[in-house]
């Protein structure tokens, strides 16, 4: 058995960024940075007016004659004179000879006069040339997931196109006699799958794409089969027949194809059985049948293995320090992860562990706000004492 | 003016979440439910094994004599008399007459014969019927925006769809005759237009869809005519035209469509104009035309409007404390919003204003990490004192 940390670098170490593709500017939010992104104007492109006001030279004093109108975009052609005045609105292009915008607060205006009792320091209230960016300036590096604030960005530098990283494509395969899609009949001893769906939740939340092979039946050719359909894809994640029992079939079918096996456990609870291999180019994430541990799983290996896929660097899950709720026990050599509450105490993060642990309850998982995180051998702890989570509501899980 | 608070208030105030539709389970992740959802069966619905093992009585002791296998899917359909074993595997159905499972760890197997050395309790790696959950109960409540962890649940309760909220339709208008599309040919005095596409990326991270509605120019017939494209939508956006000069043309438009004045200036920094009304039942955000003020905004009172609308309740940005890396002046009479970068010193978070706060400048914002909330009147503060910031990447922005 290996640990999570290693488990974690031996699967995105086998994995590559994906190809890139351009997309409309408007279907860019979220989507990675497959090339670095430059201002292709510079930005603002003149000198314009930070608030609405009045443009003046500050080689006179006033008052002002009033000799032009400029509302953002539509320039005034003149040149402004000492003494002379041009009524300008928030972004309006400070004219030629103007240095310095009055602002309508401060003025009184009598006919084409205008009279202020300020005094007026040049360059006030104006915004330079460039004060935001420079024609050919690297705005959005590459490897960046686009925000709402950088698609912003884009658009004033005047992209209407970004290359990004394609959706990787996940394949899901659910494999086990008894697996039958949600609203179907259910047989004797027969599940509705969960894992597949939940998966597929987790693999477009990471910003992936799924796709949704039919469930295997528990035969090796049915398995096998079920993976040629994988082709094309990025990633093929399987769930169930990877325990250490009979019906460790997953490994079994996929040996027929040339699945070259890396490792198949690891020191974690929930979720020991998990594998990890390559089918030819394509890489293979083999998750336990248990939701509840296939879903962990998937927060520790297969988000990480979608960023890598996706540009992104691929980091463990965010931690975050709390306080214990309740006490725990100690821990064996395998690394916990518990579900567990959270609630706010004057600021303070309290995270108080389930009672029960048992990972056949995924409407518990499903009412976890966090997992404590629990290395191996760790110590008897009581409430009150600092332990390292992961928060799930910031992991799209 | 009025507070921040109040005006955020005053806009959820007139908003009601929309109607419900029905969505496949594969495309429920993040849509907020319209209803609860109950289970339709109860889960595990048999008595099933936690591991791969041997399912005996605990009336007599061992060896036990091997009768039946029963993999997952496929239940024995005998009864298990004392001294019989049937063999299982994870999630097998427990035969009638086992009350226990040995682990198959814990047994040698000789021809039909199991011999353990270990003592067996009763119910011994059972998972019971109903342990996580029962037919009829309420898995998952209305308003909340599933997770993951909630489609898996939903999907081994059995549901293939899903009632949820519509996304609510955000028509973003953007008005100014300086504004033209990316990649369009720019005017002198022309800028491209970055507000729409980077309030339109916060529409859709924020669940919402957003209607981009052609730039209408600074002409009050022009900004009415565009306006009424905005018919079947549940919230109206505006961008510029909002300021106090003479270019409030927004209102002055929308007045002859019958727009209702709720309140249009906002005691904060940036974005001191923002308009709230009601075109009819059309709920009016009337956002400043700087990007910096307009996404700040947008932030501050859009997003919880989206939320509202969505069926959530509609919170204000979650705050989290941080430390000053770097003094501040004191505040005037607006609450302000500190462009920042954060670090992580040894798990402090330290929060550092950016030394230009020109809300010129979208591309600080989009490099800021988070906001310093500053509320008016703050006293200055010294580098090491405690700030409430909003972090920007939480919050879909």
């Amino acid at each position: 058995m290996i640990s999570v940390d290693e488990a974690r670098a031996r699967v995105l170490a086998g994995l590559r960024p994906v190809a890139a593709e351009i997309v409309p500017l408007a279907q860019a939010w979220s989507r990675v940075t497959a090339a670095p992104i430059a201002a292709r104007l510079t930005q603002p492109p003149h000198d314009v007016s930070a608030m609405d006001g009045y443009a003046v030279s500050t080689a006179a004093p006033g008052p002002y004659r009033l000799v032009g109108y400029a509302p953002a975009g539509h320039p005034w052609e003149g040149v402004v004179q000492p003494g002379q005045a041009v009524r300008l609105f928030t972004g309006s292009v400070v004219p030629d000879g103007a240095d310095a915008v009055i602002i309508q607060e401060d003025v009184t205006v009598g006919g084409e006069i205008v009279v202020t009792a300020e005094t007026i320091r040049s360059r006030q209230h104006i915004r330079a040339r460039g004060q935001d960016f420079a024609e050919g300036q690297v705005l959005v590096p590459a490897g960046r997931r686009l925000t709402a604030r950088d698609v912003g960005l884009v658009a004033a530098a005047n992209h209407p196109w970004v290359t990004v990283h394609r959706r990787p494509r996940i394949a899901i395969l659910a494999t086990g006699d008894e697996i039958v899609l949600p609203g179907e009949a259910i047989p004797p001893g027969g599940i509705v799958s969960s894992n597949s769906h939940a998966l597929s939740a987790l693999v477009r939340s990471a910003g992936g794409l799924p796709v949704l092979l039919p469930v295997a039946a528990d035969d090796t050719d049915v398995i096998a089969r079920a993976a040629d359909a994988a082709a094309g894809c990025d990633l093929l994640v399987t769930t169930g027949g990877a325990s250490v029992g009979d019906h460790d079939l997953v490994a079994k079918a996929l040996g027929g194809r040339g699945l070259e096996l890396d490792f198949w456990k690891i020191a974690m609870r929930p979720g020991k059985p998990l594998m990890h291999g390559h089918l030819g180019d394509l890489p293979l994430l083999g998750l336990p049948g248990n939701p509840v541990s296939a879903l962990v799983c998937a927060l520790l290996f297969l988000r990480p293995a979608i960023e890598v896929l996706s540009g992104l660097p691929g980091a463990a899950a965010a931690t975050t320090r709390a306080t214990l709720g309740s006490p725990l026990l100690a821990n064996d050599r395998r690394t916990d992860h518990l579900r567990a509450t959270l609630s706010d105490a004057s600021g303070e993060l309290i995270a108080t562990a389930f009672p029960s642990q048992d990972s056949g309850q995924m409407r518990l998982l499903a009412s976890a706000d966090a997992l404590i995180l629990r290395a191996p051998h760790a110590p008897a702890l009581p409430a009150g004492a600092a332990v390292d989570i992961i928060r799930l509501d910031q992991q799209g899980l």
